[in-house]
């Protein structure tokens, strides 16, 4: 048995950056400090309400109750367990546990009814437990059985991390021991592995956890498996959706299912880790570089199509009907912190803050209470999309595909667990947030308001002499960082600053990173975005909403580069610009070009903010007319 | 009984213009003649090969086989049918059906399988017939029984009118009077309609035939049907999809799958003729300009999602990964010719000439043995589709689902029909085909290589006092009509010139086109083509392929205005202007835009002919740059 007191992910194979304990970091307060409470106080809570028909199934399946209604689709057992990974996490915060009475109750209950449903021979899976299906296994690409099980497991993991409690840890071991016997290259075990990746990841946590080899080695059975099209024979499409048309190891690009296809990524990167294979590992990488340049929107959203949910061919990024899903940006966290750890580079903990402020974060309304399942860039009048997954009907209370709630909620509830890394050399700090960090001897104040700006202190609270390293965001040009005494260093954007000196309590790091607006210019193989631009400020993308004008949004152009600042009485500033809407023309296509109308003011809000007044157009791209 | 030798969709009910008979015009050689005859000598063959499967369906349930693989989607009868009815069609074009015998064959077999296969009380459909599901109807939504027997109607009404057998027709009477007795508002009649209209249309023109008021009933009541949910109750998205969600008369803009809408769009169309509801017809003409004027591509393809195949939101209209399904565009001629009979408004057959040649006719390859499914305007470097509808794939042989190419083969076997009505004023020419016309006692000859040129010769055979309309296009700012005389009338652009006089044989009418490249300009709103041209020539949309420039089709702008011609050895010129292409930048997102190169020459040949050459990126938007 390996320790407790970890976060999500936790390599036991060296890699280049060390995770911090659990409990080494915490958040006080400030912008995800604040986020971190809120989760606890309204997501979860809520989260327990939506989720009591979900777990129906599993008093039913554990009661042996016949013919009962079975509630929801075949994955929801799935997100039961995230959002019970969630509680998890919350639990765990505080060493005491002492927040919120009912984490703990939560836990007992939902654990003893998940283990009174399991199988004696470790299947667990209430869609077929309860005669949806008359035999386990019928449907690997679609019936989502090896996926609840691997959520079931990641749950599992993180309860026993954060609490030190076994109850679940001993199904999840049943359930992976399970998975171990049927499926594999053994005499009498079957070919195959799920539609729907995430036991990848799940199984490869539960070796962490456990030390059992099995696990590891079940883990790179499934990612092997995957594409050869063996859930999809004939099918390319279907192979593709099913991350099953090209092996992992040779896949250049992702494609096909985003969410599915980048859990895969991250679980074979977990695989990477542990089995010390660096051309996985490097392959991965490269597979990241592409989604990154070719496929990724300016918010770190992923995936272009409702089509399959999944991406697009390389810089097919429509903004209106972009897929964006929740689950999207959050599975790219997961891998690029896997990423990070095995490699130290700056560039996956500068895309993990870049999605956490503007591809997850824009998932939740700001009262914490409703969701965003889809993420477009652009929300036009007169849209009428019946599917309520469409933005443009605004968050919704809760999906009967509840993903993305519920994964939303388990990243925040472990969101200190991202801030600050540690190795042989010193502490790393990747993600700015007001709060405290303990790495070995050295204990580290916090003190900023960052995003709102960008000024953030960290304190010596107890010294050591080592290296403390602080990330430059790639968009920082002109950060500086001035230690106690003075010195001022220049910091190098997308990389490191490193202070190595003997600290002394007391001693104080200032970093400032520029926090001006700045518009990003589009690539002009992108049609949506061609000539046009998005305003930025430090790490929030900025959008343009109708609320805060008079001129239909969707006919704003921007028509100088000058940009300032509104300060807001909450939060980060919006900001503005000088701007002029396009004049009514009749018909599509037109012998002339349109025209511009009069002068007026353009004022952008933190994209994240963004459908949390009335609803109406919104737009991230501007067209440049100067 | 009313008269055979009508063409597609001949109302009974007073229209303002009125179908000439099916042989009163005969194309002769050029474009659309060509285009025609190759349909019949490559397109139709192949159709046969590619149906035997299909075929075997029928036989199996003529025979009572049982347990016999069956072949195919539920909705491939309708495609056989489709196939039959371009048979038909092409059989009645010449009087003496001398074309090919094999045509004369393949009615009679077909039609025989057909009658056998029917059920005594008139069902037909080999899907439920062969046993794939325990009952009728059970699956209005998606399995098609009702759209299988709306074909076969069309096929039998096409092999009447053209033909003058009733083997089929009388097949398609028990049918139509099934789906009377079984569908409807009598009390031992169930509530419902058909998933994918088309027995809306189909009954209506069984109703032409035979002059049986049920059959109109039958039709009004299930375009009445649609709009209230029956299909998808609580499931407004599958609502929308199924035409099920705003009741026709309440629509004022299509939505949901593009070909469904369409088709039932035409329906509507086709019983408010005939009942003469004005107020039906008016709603349908607002829906008309409604899509039109917000959900149409430039080249007049329709449908801008995969997600459903369905119409987008007004003004989302991505270049990429438009859909444009072929059928959606066959479906808008079908509508837009009923529009004309109806109102005599010039728009209607404007729509039919632009969607002919750019969006129908690039469906299928210029050797007429393989098509597209969907039409996208760009296809990228890099492009990788699993999906072989996908354009970056190439025209294929066949599909599964061959709506597209039976869909194709039946307009250009009655391609001729769309030419040219008549009505108590006189004779009124509608496209431009080399050929020959007969409206009451006026016969004419038209001469001319449109659309290689605009130059119209109609010379007068046998004359008569009446008046003689020809349609200018939209575009064709600039046209000019020369009577015999000498005498030269200005033409109205989206309207028709009329002569009125007593013609005499050898008058001659010469109608000049203007026919330099145009620029069009895209809507701002529309994001791919803001700021971006596309090239045009008489009713021709230009594209911009790989095979003709060495820099990458992606990055290339146009630079200047100024287009000129390069004479093409067969057809219409090519166009070439001054461009320049972006130069390569990394990233998506960048502080800085993108670069130009030096100048270049960009060509672009006629939309309808890409994808005919080395596969590669293609492109009909131009970003303007000058």
């Amino acid at each position: 048995m390996t320790t407790t007191d970890q976060g999500p992910a936790a390599p036991v194979a060296a890699t280049a950056l060390r995770p911090l304990g659990l409990r080494d970091v915490q958040l006080a307060g400030s912008f995800l400090g604040d986020l971190q409470a809120t989760n606890a106080t309204v997501s979860i809570p809520k989260g327990a309400e939506h989720l009591d028909e979900q777990w129906a199934n599993f008093r039913n399946v554990a009661e042996g109750v016949k013919g009962a209604d079975y509630h929801g689709p075949n994955y929801e057992d799935g997100e039961a367990y995230k959002w019970l990974e969630a509680v998890a996490w919350e639990a765990g915060r505080d060493a005491d546990q002492s927040t919120d009475p009912r984490l703990a109750e939560w836990l007992q209950s939902r654990t003893a009814l998940i283990a009174a449903a399991q199988d004696d021979d470790g299947y667990l899976g209430t869609f077929v437990q309860s005669g949806q299906r008359d035999e386990r296994y019928g449907q690997l690409d679609f019936d989502h059985e090896i996926f609840n099980m691997g959520a079931m497991i990641q749950s599992a993991v993180a309860q026993y991390r954060a609490t030190g409690r076994t109850e679940l840890l001993d199904v999840a071991r049943r359930a992976g021991d399970h998975l171990h016997r049927t499926f594999g290259i053994g005499p009498e075990q079957r070919e195959g592995f799920c539609g729907h990746p995430v036991a990848e990841l799940a199984l490869v946590e539960l070796y962490r956890a456990t030390g059992e080899q099995r696990y590891l080695d079940q883990a790179k059975y499934f990612v092997d498996a995957h594409g050869r099209s063996i859930l999809a024979p004939d099918h390319p499409g279907r192979a593709a959706y099913l991350s099953d048309r090209i092996p992992v190891r040779e896949t250049t690009t992702p494609e096909g299912h985003a969410v599915r296809a980048i859990y895969l990524a991250a679980g074979a990167t977990d695989v990477a880790i542990e089995t010390g294979d660096t051309d996985l590992l490097a392959k991965l990488e490269t597979q990241w570089q592409n989604m990154v340049g070719t496929k990724m929107y300016v918010n770190g959203g992923l995936g272009s199509r409702w089509d399959g949910e999944s991406f697009g061919n390389p810089y097919e990024l429509p903004n209106d009907i972009a897929y964006g899903e929740t689950c999207a940006a959050v599975a790219s966290v997961q891998w690029s912190w896997r990423l990070l750890l095995a490699t130290g580079k700056a560039r996956y903990a500068d895309l993990i803050e870049w999605q956490l402020y503007n591809a997850v974060l824009p998932g939740v309304s700001l009262d914490r209470s409703k969701y965003f399942y889809v993420n477009a860039l652009q929300v036009r009048a007169d849209s009428d999309d019946a599917d309520k997954r469409a933005p443009g009907n605004g968050r919704q209370p809760w999906f009967g595909t509840s993903c993305c709630p519920t994964n939303l909620m388990r990243t925040f509830a472990a969101l200190q667990h991202y801030v600050a890394t540690s190795n042989e050399d010193g502490v790393q700090l990747h993600q700015y947030a007001a709060g405290s960090i303990r790495a070995g001897e050295l204990r580290l104040t916090v003190s900023t308001d960052y995003p709102v700006s960008g000024r953030i202190v960290i304190t010596v609270d107890e010294g050591a002499d080592t290296a403390i390293s602080l990330r430059i965001p790639s968009w920082a040009a002109g950060a500086e960082v001035v230690v106690a005494d003075g010195e001022a260093i220049p910091g190098m954007p997308g990389a490191y600053t490193t202070v190595r000196r003997a600290w002394q309590q007391g001693d104080r790091l200032v970093l400032t990173l520029p926090m001006s607006p700045r518009l990003l210019h589009g690539h002009p193989r992108v049609e949506g975005i061609r000539g046009s631009v998005a305003i930025s400020r430090g790490p929030l993308l900025y959008a343009v909403e109708q609320a805060d004008h008079t001129a239909p949004v969707d006919d704003l152009a921007l028509t100088a580069t000058t940009l300032s600042e509104i300060p807001a009485a909450d939060g980060p500033p919006q900001v503005t610009g000088t701007g002029a809407a396009w004049q009514p023309s009749t018909g599509l296509y037109a012998d002339e070009p349109a025209a511009l109308g009069d002068a007026l003011r353009i004022t952008a809000v933190p994209y994240y903010q963004w459908g949390n007044r009335e609803l109406g157009p919104m737009k991230v791209w501007l067209p440049l007319a100067t």
